[in-house]
C-alpha cells in the first residue's frame, strides 16, 4: 500500500500521514521503537490531527494504525508517566486540590481521545500486534475495527492498580455483544486474541497479517469515500447519536438531521447514477 | 401453511391478513410484481392495520412477512418516489420551509414504521430474498427477525446519498452485539447473508427456505399465543422500556405494571394447569 | 475445591459460605432437596449477605453457585408461594389498595436481587443443571456468568401468567447480544443450553462440569483478588455506571472517581512490581 | 371583539372557531350551559383541532378560551363520566384487564391534550372564572396562560378521589416557581385565585375582566403573528425541547434545527425591514 | 395543639412523635438545648423513623418541626462532627482508601436524609429560628415548607469549607424561581429571612410564629388527611416522578400508576359523597 | 470601582480586565462607542478568556460587565453579521452542505458563550441600560445576574426571524420561576425592564445605576473569594450538574466530589477560624 504524504498533514511529529487513494488519510502512530507506547505529546497531537481531518473537504474517510511490525501500541508509555504524573510533580498539595487538579488533567486526555469519536468523518482502526490499555480506549473511539490474526488485546488497566479511565469502560461494554464478557476481561486484565475479539464483535473483521488488515482497510476506505459524504457523514453522526439516546429521541434528531441533508443534490445524483450506470461524483463537505 | 382471510382485515389494499392458527394473524406485504417495493399508500395503511391489531383481542401474535419467491421488500419503491417526493413538489419555497415540511414528512413516515412497534402483540418479522433499506428499518421495528437463507440484506441508503431516516440508524445498534459491524454495513451498505446476520444476533432463526421460515414462525407463534396474553404482552411491554431507560427506571416501572398485572387470573390458571397437566385457556385481551 | 467456611457468615440459614482462596467468599445456595427454589426467607437473606460482603475488607471477589447436582435453582418456590402470596392475604381489599401493596412488595423482592449488582466486590455466578426463572434474574445482578455444559435456562415466567419483575426484563437485553434472541426468549419460555448461552454472550465461559466450572470460577476469582482492590472496584463501578448512562456522563463520572483512586498508593505498587518481577500487596479495602 | 368564523373550521360541533386578526385562530369552549364540562366527545374534538391548526399555514397563533361568562371550563363532565367509564362498561373483567384496557383509555386522553403542545403554533390560553381540573391540564399544555382577576382555580383531582392523571402533574412543576406551592395545591385541592397564579407564575398576566383578558391576548396574538412564523414555530420547538433536556442536548439539537431554518429568507427580510422601517411580510408556513 | 404521643413511635430517643388529629403524625427535632443540632444518632433515626410512617396504615400527612423556640435546627453539631470524622478516624489510610470509604458514608448520610421524600405520606416541614445548614437539605427533601417569619436560613456549607452535599444542591435548584438566586445563597452562604424565602418560591406559607405556622400545618395536614390516601400519596408519587423525568415519561408512569389506583373505591365515594354532601370515609393504605 | 489591570490578561483586545479586589477579576466588554455590540472576534476572544480564568489560581470569582452608560450589550453587530454570515459567503454551494457548515459554525459559537457556564469560577453578570439577544444568552451562562434599575431586556431574535440559537432557548427556562412568562418573552421579543426581571427571579438583585450595582456586585464577589475556594467551585459544580440531571444521579456525583474534596484542609480551616473568630486562609486552587 504505497501511500503519498499528505500535504497538509506533514508538520505533525509522532504520526506519519499518507493518502492510500483519493479522500482516504492514513493516520500512522510512529514510534515503532518503543512499540507506539504513548507520551503526553503524543495524545494532544492526535486531538490536533482528529480536529484537523474532521472538516477538511478532501478527506472522507480515516484509517488510525500503529508503525512496525510488533504493536498497534502498547498504551501509555509507563516509564515516562511514572517520572511525571500531574500527582508527582505537586507532592505538597494536599489530597483535595490534587484531586480536582488531576480530574482536570484526566478529562483533557479523555477529550484527546474523544477527538476520534467527535470526527466528522468513519475512522477505521487497524490493529496488530501488541494493542493493549490505551490501544482499546483508542480503538472504541474509532468507527470499525479491524485486526490482524497475530493481535493480542488487554484492557490491561487493573493490572497497573488503577481503573481504565480515558474511553475502554464507558465505550466498550456499547461495543460489543457480551456483558459478562466486558467485565471478565476487564476485571481480569487479561490477554484476549483476535478470534475472542471477533466472535464477541469488538472487531468485525480478522485478516492473517497486518498487511492483509491494512489492505482491507483501504478497499473498505475507498467504498466509503465513493459515497456521498453528506449521507456517510450524516450516517456516523445519527449512529454515535442513537447509542447515547432513546429510541424516539433520535428518531426526532434525524428528521430534523435529513430536513436539511435531504436538500443536497447527493440524492438525486445517486438515484440517476443507479439508472445510468455512471459512477456518481459528490460535491466535497 | 393454508391460511384463511382474517375477517376484520380484508379491505386493505396492500396486504394480504390470514391467520395460520388460533389468535396469530399473518400480514403479508403483497406487492411481489415489485419485489414489494413501498408506496406511500403502502406504509400508511400498514400503520393502520397495526393499529387496528394492537388492540384486538382476537391478535396475540402477527407475523409479517413478504408475498412472491423474490423478495421480503426491495425497500422504497425509488421510481414512485423520484416523481413525487414532497420537495420537488414544491420547488418554489424556500430552503428553510422545504426542510420544515420535510421534517414533519419524515416524522410521519417514522411514525407509521414505528406502529409496528407499537402493537401490543408481539410481531415476528420473516425475512427472505432481497431485504434492503426499508425492509431493515421495519423488521428493526419488529420484536423478532427470522429469515430464510437465501436472504440478502442491506441497510442500502448510504448508496443513494442519504443517511437512513426511518428507524434503522436508531435501532439497528440495539438490537446486535457489535458496534463496529453496525457501522461497517451502515456507513459502506455492503450486503450481508443470513449467516452474518445470525453470527451478530440480528436474526435468531435462519431456515432452510421461505416456506420453512415461515412454518418455524407459525410454531412459534402458536406457543406465544398459547400463553397468558397479559403475561406476553408485559413482557413486550416491560422489554421495550428497558431498552430506553436504565436498569433502576425499568424495574419501577416493571413494578406499577406488575402491581395491576397480577390481579389477572392468568397466574393462578397458569400454576394449576400445570399441576393438572391441563392446558390453560386464558381470558381475551 | 475444599472450601473452609467463612467465619462471620456461618449463621445465615441458606447458604453455605466458605473461602476458596485468599479474599474470595463462596456462596452457595444451600436447599438441593428442593433444588435450591427461594422461599422469601431466602432473599431477604441474600441481601443481608451481599450488603455485609460488600464492605467487608477480607472479601474481594464473591463466587455464587446453587448446591446438590441438580440445579443453580428452579426458582420461585411455587408451591410455598401459592400458599402466601401477598394478594391471596388481603383477599378482602379492593384492587387499587391490593396493586399499591403489591408493589411495595414487588419493590422490595427487586431491592433484594439487586444486592448483588450493588455489591461492591465482583460477582461470579457459576450455573449448572435447571436454572429457570429466578436464576437468571439472579444471575443477571451478576457481573460474570459462567455454567456447566448440563445447564438448561430458561425465562420461565410467561409460563406462570406473568412477566418477569424481579430484574431479567431489565438487564437481560443490556447483557447479550440480540434483541431477537432476548424476545424469542423470554417471549416463549423455551429453554435454551449452555452453547446457545454462549453464542449469545449471557455466559462468558462453558465447562464440562459443575466441578470445572466452579475450578475455573476458583481461579478467576483468585486473579482478580490478586489485583489492586481499588482498581477491580473501581472497574466495577464505573462498568455498571456505563451501562445506564451515556459515554460522556460516564467520561465526567470517571475522572471524578480516579481523581481520588489514583491517590491510592496501588498504582505505584503495582508499576513498581511489574518492574521488580516481585508480586505486589495491597491494602484492603 | 368580533370574530369572523374560520371557513375551514366550521364542522366542528364543540368548539367555535373565529379569526379574530389575520393568521390568528381563536378557539372557544362552547358548552357553556354545562360551564364548558367537558364530555369524551369534546376531548377527541379537541385533537382534531388542533392537529389542523399545527400546519394550517393560514394560521400562526391560536388563543384557547371558554363561552360563557361562568367558567373557562369546570372540568370533567363528571355526571357524565360516571355513566360510561371505562371500568364500568367492563364489570365483569377482572381487575388486571380492566387496569390494561384503563390505561389504554387514560393514555389516549392523555394524548388529545398533549395535542395542544404538540400544535406547532403557540397556543395562548385565556382563562376566566371556574377554572378547575381538566382546566389546569389543558391550560398546562398551552404556551402562554392569561386570566381574567375572577378566575379561581383548583387542580381538583383529589377530591375526587384520583390522582391528576392528563397533564398536570407532568407540566405544572415545571412550569411554576415553587415545589412547595405546587405540593400544597396538588395535595390539597384548594382554591387558588388569579393574584396568586401570578405570583407562582402559572399565569403571566392578569386583566380586569374575561374581555380585557381576551382582548389583551389578542394583541400578543397579533405581535406574534407579525413576526417570521419560521422563528416563531422554532422558538416554540425548541423551548419544549429545552424543557425536556440537558443544556448541551438542547443546544446540539438547536443548530441542527437552525441550520435549516436560518436557510429561509426570514431573517434577512426582517433585518432590510429594520433598517427601512417597513414592515416586513413572511411566507405562510 | 395539645398533641397525644403515637404509641407506635414512642421507643424514639432524639424526636418527640405525637398526632395531633386523625390521621396526621407530628415529628419534632428534639434536642432543644444545642438549637436541634444533628448527631449522626439523630439521622439514622430519622431514617428509622421514616421508614415506618411510609407504610403506617394509621397515618396519612407527617409534620416536621424543630423543639423549642429558637432553631427548626443549627445543622450538623459542628462540634461533634469535629471529633469523630470518618477522615480523622483512619489516619494512616491512603487518600484513595479514605475517599471510597468517605464515599460509603456521604452516601449513606445522604439516603437517611432521602427517607422523608421516599416516605408515601405527604411531610410538611415547619420552620422558625434558626434553620441553616442540614435544615435547609431536610426541608428540601419534604413535600411542603412553610415558616414563622422569625425564621433566619442559611446554606451554610461554603462557610466551614465545604460543598453541601446532602440534598441541598441536587433539590433546592428544582424547588425555587430563580436560578441567579439559588447561586447567591448557596455561594455565598448569606442568610435570607422568611420574606424572601417566600417571594422566591421556597416556602409557601409564612406566619407570625412558630405556633401560628405549626397551627396552620396541622389544619393543612387534616385537610389533606380527610382526601382519599390512594389519590393523595398517589399525587405525591407522581410528582416527585415528574421532576425527574420528560413530560413523556412521566405521563407514561402516571397512566401505569392510574390503571391500578382508580380501580380503588375511593373515587366512587368520593363523587357520591358530593352528590349527597356527606363526608366521605377512605379505607386505610 | 478603582481597579487595576489584571497582568495576565493586559493581551485581549475587546474586553478591559481589572481586579477590584483581591482574587476577583473584572471582564469589561469594551466596545461601548457600538453599545458593546459583539463581532465574531469578541465570542471567539471571550472563549479564550474564560479558560484562562477558569484554571488561573490568582483567580476565585469574576464580575463580567458592559463598558459605558448605555448598554450592557446590544447583542450581535447586525451589520457585520449582514456582510460576512457563513451563508451569503458560499452562495454556490446547495442548501444541504450550507446547513452542515451553519451547524458547525452555530456549534461554535455556542461553545464560546457556553465557555462562560464552563468556568470554573463563578460569574456575576453586571447589566445595564440595553441587553438584548446575545445579551440574554450571555448573562443565562452566567452564575449570578444582577442589573442596574434602567436595564431594558428583550430576547430580541424573533424580531430579526430567528430562533436564538446561543443558548436563551436553554438555560432561561431552567433559570426562572414561569414557564408562561418564558414562552410570552421568547415569543414576541417584547421588552422587560429591571423590576420584572427581579419578580421572575431573572436576575436576583436590582440596584439604583450601573454604578451601585457593580458596587454590590464586588463586595459579593469579595465574600465569595474570602470563602474556600475548594468549596466555592465544588458548589458551582455540583449546582451546574444538578440542573441537568435528577436528585438522584446529583447524590451521587455529589458523594463521589466530596470524597475527595473533604480531604482538602479547608474545612478544618473553617472550623478552626469559626472557633477562634480569626479570618481563615485558604490555598489557592
Amino acid at each position: 500500500m504505497a501511500q503519498a504524504p499528505l500535504a497538509a498533514y506533514t508538520a505533525y511529529k509522532h504520526y506519519a500521514i499518507t493518502s492510500p487513494s483519493p479522500f482516504v488519510a492514513h493516520v500512522e502512530i510512529n514510534r515503532p521503537t518503543k512499540l507506539n507506547a504513548f507520551l503526553e505529546a503524543m495524545w494532544l497531537e492526535l486531538r490536533q490531527i482528529f480536529q484537523q481531518l474532521s472538516t477538511d473537504p478532501d478527506v472522507r474517510v480515516v484509517i488510525l494504525s500503529g508503525a512496525g511490525d510488533r504493536a498497534f501500541t502498547a498504551g501509555l508509555d509507563v516509564q515516562a508517566a511514572s517520572q511525571g504524573t500531574p500527582i508527582q510533580g505537586e507532592s505538597d498539595a494536599d489530597a483535595g486540590r490534587k484531586a480536582i487538579k488531576l480530574k482536570r488533567y484526566i478529562t483533557d486526555f479523555q477529550d484527546c481521545i474523544s477527538a476520534v469519536e467527535r470526527c466528522e468523518k468513519p475512522v477505521i482502526c487497524v490493529m496488530h500486534g501488541i494493542a493493549i490499555g490505551l490501544a482499546i480506549d483508542l480503538s472504541c473511539a474509532a468507527d470499525i475495527r479491524m485486526c490482524a490474526k497475530d493481535t493480542r488485546f488487554s484492557v490491561k488497566e487493573v493490572d497497573i492498580g488503577m481503573a481504565a479511565d480515558i474511553g475502554t469502560l464507558a465505550r466498550l461494554p456499547k461495543a460489543v455483544s457480551s456483558a459478562s464478557w466486558v467485565k471478565e476481561v476487564c476485571l481480569s486484565a487479561r490477554f484476549f486474541d483476535a478470534k475472542e475479539a471477533l466472535s464477541v464483535g469488538f472487531v468485525s473483521q480478522v485478516h492473517e497479517s497486518k498487511a492483509a488488515a491494512l489492505d482491507a482497510a483501504s478497499k473498505l476506505a475507498a467504498v466509503m469515500a465513493s459515497k456521498s459524504p453528506v449521507a456517510v457523514q450524516g450516517t456516523k453522526e445519527l449512529l454515535n447519536h442513537a447509542r447515547d439516546h432513546t429510541v424516539d429521541e433520535n428518531l426526532n434528531y434525524t428528521a430534523a438531521w435529513n430536513a436539511f441533508a435531504l436538500q443536497a443534490p447527493d440524492m438525486q445524483d445517486a438515484l440517476l447514477s443507479g439508472i445510468t450506470k455512471s459512477k456518481p461524483r459528490f460535491e466535497k463537505l
